[in-house]
């Protein structure tokens, strides 16, 4: 049974590529782990083999990461829309167990998922506002990133629980080029959801509240979810009792997803998938021998300008709706001038075996990800596809 | 890289052992699916090929488990633990849609996982009940299933929203022999886990309000769960709408586990773990090829009968410590009479590659799991270790 496979050129925008030779890996680890006999999948979730798959994976996401001693990493299932819910819960429960008040939540809502992380927080009976909406700031369409100035009164003017945002919005390309200094600036803690820019540049973790992101673009299938928190937001959560969170008016975090629980138990309260978690390590264990996320982060940077640039070189025939100032490197986003091209233009790439380029249904167009698996090469193939097509249909 | 590998004798409680043959095959899909050039699970939940595995995945469950018109199937990431917290606030929203008022849940509790299943509804604010804890009926400890007649009029006296149990209890190795005639002949709806029996036997889905069970003992790797649901329960959720449910003090439910919004959106509201979904679909093709539920039941039959029989034979050197009428056919859990040996048992089955016999860390002894992936072929030499054993030793 062969494991061989050409070398894929897929922009699909998650689930994503993942490295071959990872996938080559795990595929034996399936079957017989580290000779025990038994795959990784079919091992105990409490077995010696699995507690070794959690540590490896927690001690080389620290490293890649540059995780500080003042927070904690861990695993739970769920997605990033269950991260939607719990957060809203675990973080509003936090400031009760520490302020023995609530306070609503802020939300700055730049594109589809941070927008649909506010709704979530709503529904579910959290008192949540939106700090700023950058709809507002561009005709009703998202694109930009709205100046600070437009929140960062409201942020003073108050007590937050915590401020969310999505750092980069895949739908619409959109991606927060660094943490906003009205909120660096501030003590409130900031809560950001990395599902798919987590790993393609570097960070500064001590920043943050809590760090959330699903695994199904940058670093591994679907199936898991990334979680690094201050330590002292888990101990504020843990301060608040179920009587005060229900007197407060704050829903009570199904136990699987209370944060402090799942830290206490080291991600195996109930059993972790094991073999996506092993995956996980495998794309962190080949990103450290190709450098870390230093070495990433440049060449990420060159696969953006380089499609962006050839987009921009052929301004007359494609357009990018997104602010120069804020787009995304993970998701480029782009539409043709002319109309009735598009069908052409993704039949034409295939042909060139350049696929998973369809826009997203609620914008249309295209939208190339270009997540840290995506080669250089590949890009390259894609950034000669774009300018022949401009060439041959201008 | 070679994908084989000597047949295992692996009788761990779950994650457990999965058929070789299916892991060989997922190991190829991993790497390239169908010949697309890309695995299965780097493609786009909402693909062709994806949705392919979807259907063809509740195609098959609905085949082997002859499930009925009037029940629904979907998936969901979260293990049972998600399932006790989303069971208990999805069923309570179905009673209040359905009746306008809400009603207490009634537990059946007969080992571990139904009395957690019991405390997560009323950590989360559900009126909950314990209709029966057998505990209570063994001297203080799990082991027998309590006669109908000690619950049985409580379920007259007044209104229940949903009664629960857990039909096969892997710590304590108890295990419902039907679903008991006070449920089936009252028109409750009946919440079941089948997360350690589920395809073990034949059952009449038809009697069930909602089926839950995570894949990872017979059917699967960990990280997906089934749901086989009453579709008119999925209509009563629907009706109760939020402020309904926060009048009522229901909780609400996270969107990710909202049982309608989930099936509304065939199980891909959130990106589904495709791979391990894949996974499932293979076991089921698999056991659909051996004969299906029935050809399987009269195996694991067999494979008990052959256990329990070798125990009973030396019962002056082995415990079952479970009423004869409620033995789990999936959990044979035993102790030796003889202090001092139980090191020494592990150490031999070791020898004799016989492995994951250990007992639940709260209950000690041993537990062999006999899930449909382990083989006749196994139990006998199992079976053979048993009795040599408490001959050398007795």
């Amino acid at each position: 049974m062969s494991l061989e496979r050409e070398e894929p050129h897929y922009f699909g925008a998650g689930p994503a590529q993942l490295p071959t030779n990872v996938l080559q890996q795990a595929a034996k680890d399936l079957i017989n782990y580290a000779n025990v006999g038994l795959g990784i999948g079919e091992i105990s979730h409490r077995s010696k083999e699995a507690a070794q798959v959690i540590e490896n994976t927690k001690a080389n996401l620290r490293k890649l990461m540059k995780v500080p001693e003042t927070h904690e990493v861990f695993f739970m299932q769920g997605g990033g829309t269950t991260g939607f819910s719990s957060l809203a819960t675990n973080l509003s429960a936090a400031f009760v167990g520490k302020h023995g008040i609530t306070a609503p939540a802020g939300y700055l809502v730049t594109g589809s998922w941070s927008s649909k992380s506010f709704e979530e927080a709503q529904r579910l009976g959290i008192d949540a506002e939106v700090l700023v909406n950058a709809k507002d700031y561009n005709n009703g369409k998202f694109g930009v990133i709205p100046p600070e100035t437009a929140w960062a009164d409201k942020l003073k003017a108050k007590k937050y629980s915590y401020v969310y945002l999505c750092e980069n919005e895949t739908v619409h390309g959109v991606e927060w080029p660094s943490l906003p200094k009205a909120l660096t600036d501030s003590d409130i803690e900031i809560v950001a959801d990395l599902s798919s820019d987590i790993m393609s540049r570097e960070i500064d973790v001590s920043k943050y509240g809590v760090i959330m992101a699903g695994a199904q673009k940058n670093i591994g299938l679907a199936g898991l979810t990334i979680y690094i928190i201050k330590k002292s937001i888990l101990d504020d959560i843990s301060a608040a009792s179920d009587d005060q969170l229900r007197e407060a008016g704050i829903p009570i975090t199904p136990i699987a997803f209370h944060y402090p629980t799942v830290v206490k138990n080291n991600s195996a309260y109930n059993t972790i998938p094991i073999f996506t978690l092993h995956i996980i390590d495998l794309v962190l264990q080949n990103l450290l021998k190709k450098g870390g996320v230093e070495a990433q982060q440049k060449e990420n940077e060159e696969k953006a300008n380089l499609l962006y640039g050839a987009l921009d070189k052929h301004s007359d025939f494609y357009n990018v709706p997104v602010s120069k100032s804020c787009r995304s490197k993970m998701n480029v986003v782009f539409t043709l001038k002319k109309d009735g091209l598009d069908d052409k233009f993704l039949k034409e790439a295939g042909a060139r075996k350049l696929t998973g380029l369809k826009g997203h249904r609620s914008v249309g167009g295209f939208r190339a990800s270009l997540y840290n698996a995506v080669s250089l090469g590949s890009v390259r193939l894609l950034v000669k596809f774009v300018e022949d097509f401009a060439e041959e249909n201008a």
